[in-house]
């Protein structure tokens, strides 16, 4: 598969599958076998979705098949299956327009510019764009970038050296960045959380215990009330204390760490029937009320749906063959990858042997 | 899991499943999530079904997150997920029977005589019981096993040595048993087919060629219209040339590969609504006309119903919900197994780590 940069000039494609979480990813093997052509866009620079995100590490039990398997091993299983389809990918780039044009085609604009022209879209985007939950603390959105920033990826590209580094938050992330801050060599590093427990594995806790001891880190039960900042320069931080009383901590770079969670986003803009944040579907289909806008996967609804894994590949399935008869108009025979010399063609496979 | 003998005391379960191919199996993995016992039936001797008897060394391309398995490797890894549930299984055993009783649960009766009482039935049978086509001539049936012969599995243990060998269909396999038959010493192998084409791999066809241009197998264009016999001894077969001309042909034995189709069997006498063979669902809860009575799988028709496994794990897991809300007459939430520790519990494995 190839990545796409980001460009203004207008690409083309068969199909725009919006969400690269692991309905996405097999939407794109199921659209391949039908012998259409994707694009995979993703607001997040990974393939994998929630389950890249949320639970790389965690165990799924309930995949067919796969008696148990990481987030991390399924997005890895998928991207290998959507392999022989070469979709092009558009990671790190949220949809923000969808707009049907006069010959019916549709046309996507991303966050970076990217436009993208297709006969058909697949809507696989989940529960949403998945953005760090944000503190509610007035005067922060100035800040952002500057002297506060929500889930930092990488600690060693932050200004961090001689400050008085806050980071905030209880869980493994949090807990993994105050240790990781040290090496920044700043002036002082707080963890603080509301209060003082931290859901992190043994061994992480331990290692922050060992640090609290030697006092390099300070552990803070505290939350945050107001900011005192010079332009987009950080000071100092108030914080309430479990006991109600109040606190002036001095901060000049604050790492938070509140979590993670879903945005609906832009998907709402498109001029298409939500049902409680929902895509209502056919379930022969998977179309949405708008011809040549289709909903798999955590996005959808019909009577009976179940926000599960095995569900999405099953509407990505039905969808694919619906996308088919909907741009050629004619019906689609059934073939199977273990018989049909055509899809084992298509998945570039030799014939299997007599 | 165990294996439940025959017996005539009626045994009592949540479930009883209809079934043991890939689909079958999912169900009871499905229902155990749900907390459901279940006994898992089938005709054949052993799990798996159609992938098991059709196709266990073929390769499988399209099950979600598995990019290739076998038919048999895809039943091992269902055996072991579902193997947490331990279901009771009732193998070579055909459901003849199903009634309901006055409490309103289901009785099933199997060929084998065992009696299972069950307070909802899934129905899983595919697409019924696999059996070879026979062919239309009179007196036919009279010579099965002893010079007609459908779909052998091992020439070396039919009667070939020195006699006049015909095989009687256009696919692999029926190119594969006249190559293979070669290898039995007959006086002549005849390779017949309604027209001179055949559907098989370039290499196998290749090696047809070869051996029909060393005299070692003729190939016959040519429909059977009657046949000669003296007793249970095939003499000749009386054939019709693509021209209408008739024609007389020498045989001893009859090697019919005219293709294996399904027989629906005893779902048809349970007084169930079928369109064409199948039975009509609801894609929100996959329970038939009759409450208490589910059908997943290739068994079961909606709008839009593609004949896939994929397509049948999902049907067998919104059918789990819809039978434990059918049970307890309550909303069942959703959980997931990455998550919920009742889940987790239920499949035998720790929770995870916090």
């Amino acid at each position: 598969m190839t990545s796409a940069p980001a460009c203004s000039a207008p690409l083309s494609t068969d199909v725009a599958v919006i969400g690269a979480g692991p309905v996405g990813m097999f939407q794109v093997f199921q659209l391949g076998l039908q012998g259409l052509r994707s694009h995979l866009i993703d607001a997040l620079p990974h393939l994998g979705g929630q389950c890249a995100e949320l639970y790389p590490d965690k165990p799924i039990y309930d995949i067919p098949g796969i008696p148990v398997c990481t987030g991390a091993e399924l997005v890895q299983r998928l991207r290998q299956q959507m392999a022989p389809f070469a979709p092009t990918l558009h990671l790190g780039q949220q949809v923000q327009t969808l707009v049907q044009e006069d010959d019916g085609q549709w046309l996507l604009g991303t966050a970076t510019g990217t436009t993208l022209r297709a006969k058909a879209v697949v809507i696989a985007a989940g529960v949403g764009s998945f953005v760090p939950k944000a503190v509610k603390v007035d005067g922060i959105d100035a800040l952002v970038g500057h002297s506060v920033h929500y889930h930092p990826a990488d600690l060693a590209r932050l200004p961090l050296r001689g400050q008085q580094v806050l980071v905030h938050g209880g869980d493994e992330l949090a807990v993994q960045a105050a240790i990781d801050a040290l090496a920044q060599a700043p002036a002082s590093v707080t963890l603080m959380h509301r209060r003082e427990v931290f859901s992190a594995p043994e061994a992480l806790l331990a290692q922050l215990q060992s640090h609290q001891a030697a006092g390099r880190i300070r552990v803070l039960a505290a939350q945050p009330l107001a900011l005192q900042a010079d332009g987009t320069a950080l000071q100092a931080l108030d914080v309430s204390l479990p006991d109600g009383s109040p606190h002036s901590l001095p901060v000049q770079q604050w790492l938070v760490f509140q979590g993670i969670s879903p945005k609906l986003g832009p998907v709402a803009d498109w001029g298409l029937e939500l049902v409680k944040k929902q895509l209502p579907v056919d379930t022969g289909t998977f179309v949405t009320e708008a011809p040549g806008i289709y909903a798999v996967g955590d996005i959808n609804h019909y009577p009976g749906k179940r926000k599960l894994i095995v569900c999405g590949f099953h509407e990505a399935t039905l969808a694919a063959f619906s996308i088919a008869e909907y741009l050629t108009d004619k019906p689609v025979l059934l073939q199977y990858t273990t018989s049909s010399s055509h899809l084992q063609n298509l998945l570039g496979v030799a014939p299997s042997a007599p």
